[in-house]
């Protein structure tokens, strides 16, 4: 299913072509990409987006001298096909195949491995700075979108490389569908050469938007915060205030145009910020009209953009946003705070219901945590919904601003653990790591969606902070079995058995139970439990089943240093110290892409992986 | 040593003071404080430059009522003398006294537990945000300084807020010495009646400073990144556009001006942003001269502003400066990164050997750490000299951008552990806990200084990320001793005994050897290691070690979850099963503050409580 792209020498080729081809080139590439993504699945709309601007990119700049570095990522598809990389793709966000992301092991062309949003400008300025002093010369460019601008990070670098002003660096602003209507003034100082007044006027008229007449007290959205910051990044604005060349906006899909500006942005002794005004899913209409659907998508077909596959089994973020929407009935101190993953959390259920009580802070994760924390100082019991490997940015906020004065946060962080093709950088791992050690934190691992329900409304009940962590994959069919409710700290017993204990963390309850089957068939019994908290943990139930069984074996989707293992392993050598223990998870390296499934086989952390390790452990400790 | 503040009933009686009244409470103020802080040592320059905002805050807001928020927070003491705290200022930053910090079970004045910076507008969001929900009425205000907007959390709570616009929130910004040359325009238009022409130009000549002609390619100190940041903060800059009222720059050292401004801001619909300009030290001679020196101080005669110590023993910071310099003549690759703290770290000493080579990224950790991962890919040899508790800030970006792509990054991580007096906001307890389960990390602890040189030289020649942390104390006495080198994950052999083993992590080695000396007395004779590693660890040495005595014991100035003692006891639980441990360290909780010693005796973390500890441990694994 390859198409020509595969046989030109990229980018190489591309300095011969005249601009009329690589507009049939930039034709090519749309189709190239939905067949592809439409079959593998994958980040779809950005791309779309950033076709010509890539192509203007490699056409004007001479990577890998130049150094490119695509803030977060997912929007480097382009750029990976036209760096010779076009083969790759029927293997794309596969167990060994191409990276949905920039990864510098793939190829000399990827400055940079990204995936977390906003630190662009950051990595371009070390980058450049380096480079002045070393005696080199190439120019450093950072992609960003409007998006990762309301990250704070960004603004820092910003600051920071204004105020340092390193020549040959620049940054293209990469604004989906920006009104446009005030910055006429920047154009036509700027690049009057650029465009006729004519095609300005299209240009305008293309992407004009109303602005609301007031703003709303209480919004949710990151529409509304990028609204707010265009008002700062207008010519004029705050590029200019902070020392950088500001040129723009540019048409993002006129391949002249984009490459005119990339030629003078380099004739500057200061930095320079390139306003590219693109278009998501530019090109495909099915993703033009709902950008937001073909950002990241599963395979689909590509007339219709229907999904392949049947509609998704319930999932925790579904079963998240319908529980928490039935506790803010009952409730009227539960807000929901996100950052710019509304509805990747399951919260757009929530807002469909409660729409005033959404906070959608923008990339800035910061700010979510510290917004809740002041929820909590107001006497509400906010509840913080974000992706695990994101929420490490907010690290210090929880410790210092929620843990310090013990106030009542909730998070629930969701894609916990092996989240499976997006890779390492989106991975969440470290949580139970991160979580655990901090004091007055409670942390809750749910293994189906009763617990989860049970341990949002026992969340809501306490005093402190605590954290609920869950994972991508699909939740095992909901029970109607009566169990123990939730009692701080306290585990639920599975399954009674004599020769080891398993103490599982979350949903490894389900390859635990798979491992348990096979284990009974062989004549070892387990006495297994739910661990249901991870701080702090059973120590009654740990001493009292190890006592019996002498062995107890830890499985958690987290990596072993300071996770769930290791406080178990804590209780065992200071009460019990005679007892074996196995700890399961993560070996403490970062884990690559593949499917979710296929990872944990691989590592040995499905049931079958599981029977065998404990039967190992059996034997060595018999 | 009290004076008349502490007969007044505060804040209520400066409802009935005039002005005249309130101008001479703040040269008590300042007397108060001057004569308090030289006996207690404390922040001084910036508390000198809030008397009067404060004074005017108390006269206009009801307190506790509303709610003041003070970013960083070490510029609330006149806020606390205020509210009836002055006679607590004896005890200011002693173990059970006052803290230099607002702390919510001290006062219900101390709306937030502060103390690291920039998050003060997300926190007065979310409790505005909460009071609208609640139907209250009161007006929250936070009080931020122009160093605290280099963070980019400020950012992200700024185009939040403004984008959702909650009334009855105020915004203060606390500039110290800006120029106001530029902002005449916005002046006139919201504030005639607050002052004359005359005034205004007094202010502005009082003020005004020289705009630099160029900005230098290669910048160092905070100050150039607050100069640049004025460029946006100007009336008709960022504030408004981003959707806030302006009014400003005002003289914050003029009463009158102050409480106008003060009461008109509450009038608006939307979130006001009031531009105070304040000096740093106003009102006491020396500390107007050299307010660096003045910011955090200990105790000094107040005539001269001389110390009332002798100079200071040897720093570890101290070491770190004099040793990266020399490594910088040797190796051109060595770059020195900060985040505001380049006199704290030491790094002023190498800033003037070298000040292209130093950068100093603003209270903006994250971008501090992202740079440096920049110049490491340019094939440079960054090294961030960051305090513990606020490289929590950068977790994600040390773990995503540096190690996850395994560039030679080297953090210098200074104050980490026990700081004493500043409290738990302060206290570096967690970054062996956080850095030791990052993959690719090497954490290094060293226990003198002569092994924090040792240490330098080598993790520059690491291919990938290392930690070196050490703390705020001083450092035992330079040796000639002749040690073997570092290696990767070994520790070092400092005494033989057979009875026990001891791990003592970084300077938790001098404490050891004390407890080791005392113990010998009893005929306890030690096994002593200085682990030098915390990641690796030396599996090796600890195996056979305990394989002699069977008992190990582990001690750090870290909390216990997730940190060194935890490494160990997996090595033993894995290779040793019949090994007993005891880890010594901080038992998980926060830290209060106190002397730094006096805090360490009192957790049984000094020479006496080790040897005690200890012998419990033999007798009850005897």
């Amino acid at each position: 299913m390859t198409n020509k792209l595969t046989s030109y020498n990229l980018p190489e080729d591309l300095k011969k072509m005249s601009e009329h081809e690589l507009g049939l080139l930039s034709y090519d590439i749309r189709d190239f990409l939905i067949r592809h993504v439409s079959e593998t699945g994958g980040h779809l709309a950005s791309n779309l987006g950033v076709v010509e601007l890539t192509v203007a990119l490699h056409k004007v700049f001479n990577s890998p001298k130049d150094k490119i570095i695509w803030d977060v990522g997912h929007q480097s598809y382009v750029h990976k096909i036209l760096t010779g990389r076009a083969e790759g793709f029927t293997e794309l966000r596969k167990l060994g195949g191409l990276s949905g992301f920039p990864k510098r092991e793939e190829s000399p062309h990827d400055t940079c491995d990204t995936g977390h949003s906003s630190n662009s400008i950051s990595l371009a300025m070390g980058l450049a700075a380096a480079r002045d002093m070393n005696g080199e010369d190439y120019n450093v460019i950072a992609v960003i979108g409007d998006g990762s601008l309301t990250g704070g990070q960004a603004y820092e670098a910003l600051n920071s490389a204004g105020a340092a002003r390193p020549s040959k660096m620049i940054i293209i602003v990469n604004d989906n569908e920006m009104s446009i209507s005030r910055s006429e003034g920047g154009l036509a100082r700027h690049l009057t050469k650029m465009r006729t007044r004519k095609e300005y006027l299209e240009l305008k008229k293309a992407f004009k938007k109303t602005f609301r007449g007031t703003a709303p007290r209480v919004y949710s959205g990151i529409e509304s915060l990028k609204d707010n910051l265009r008002n700062i990044v207008v010519p004029g604005g705050i590029f200019e205030q902070l020392g950088f060349k500001y040129f723009g906006p540019v048409d993002g899909h006129n391949i002249e145009d984009l490459i005119d500006v990339l030629r003078v942005s380099q004739l500057f002794d200061s930095p320079v910020v390139i306003h590219v005004v693109t278009k998501k899913g530019k090109g495909y209409v099915n993703a033009e009209k709902n950008p937001d659907k073909f950002h990241s998508i599963a395979p689909f077909e590509p007339t219709t953009g229907k999904p392949l596959a049947p509609v998704k089994s319930m999932t925790y973020s579904g079963i998240f946003g319908e529980k928490l929407t039935e506790m803010a009935e009952r409730d009227p101190r539960v807000i929901a705070v996100s950052a710019a993953m509304i509805s990747g959390t399951g919260l757009d259920i929530f807002e469909n219901h409660f729409p005033e009580r959404v906070y959608d802070a923008g990339i800035a994760e910061q700010h979510a945590v510290d917004l809740a924390a002041g929820l909590a100082l107001g006497g509400q019991r906010p509840v913080v919904a974000i992706y695990s490997t994101f929420l490490q940015r907010a690290y210090d906020q929880i410790l210092m601003d929620v843990c310090l004065q013990n106030l009542p946060v909730v998070f629930a962080i969701d894609r916990a653990g092996n989240v499976g093709n997006d890779g390492p950088t989106h991975h969440g791992l470290f949580d139970l790591s991160y979580l655990s050690h901090m004091p007055n934190m409670t942390v809750m691992v749910p293994s189906d969606g009763t617990e989860l329900q049970a341990m949002l409304d026992f969340s809501i009940t306490l005093d402190g902070p605590s954290a609920i962590r869950y994972p991508k994959g699909k939740v095992p069919p909901m029970t109607k079995e009566i169990r123990d409710p939730l009692q701080l700290g306290k585990a639920r017993k599975v399954a009674d058995g004599k020769d080891v204990t398993i103490f599982a963390a979350g949903p490894m309850l389900e390859y635990a139970k798979e491992a348990c089957t096979e284990l009974e068939k062989e004549g070892i019994t387990v006495d297994l439990f739910d661990a249901r908290f991870a701080a702090p943990i059973d120590k009654e139930a740990i001493l009292d089943s190890a006592k019996k069984t002498g062995k107890v074996v830890t499985i958690e989707d987290n990596v072993i240093p300071g996770g769930f293992g290791m406080a178990v392993t804590a209780v065992l050598t200071d009460h019990l110290p005679e007892a074996r223990i196995l700890r399961l998870g993560w070996d403490g390296q970062f884990l690559e892409q593949g499917g979710r499934e296929q990872l944990f086989a691989l590592h040995g952390l499905d049931g079958e992986g599981i029977k065998e390790r404990v039967k190992k452990f059996l034997e060595g400790t018999a």
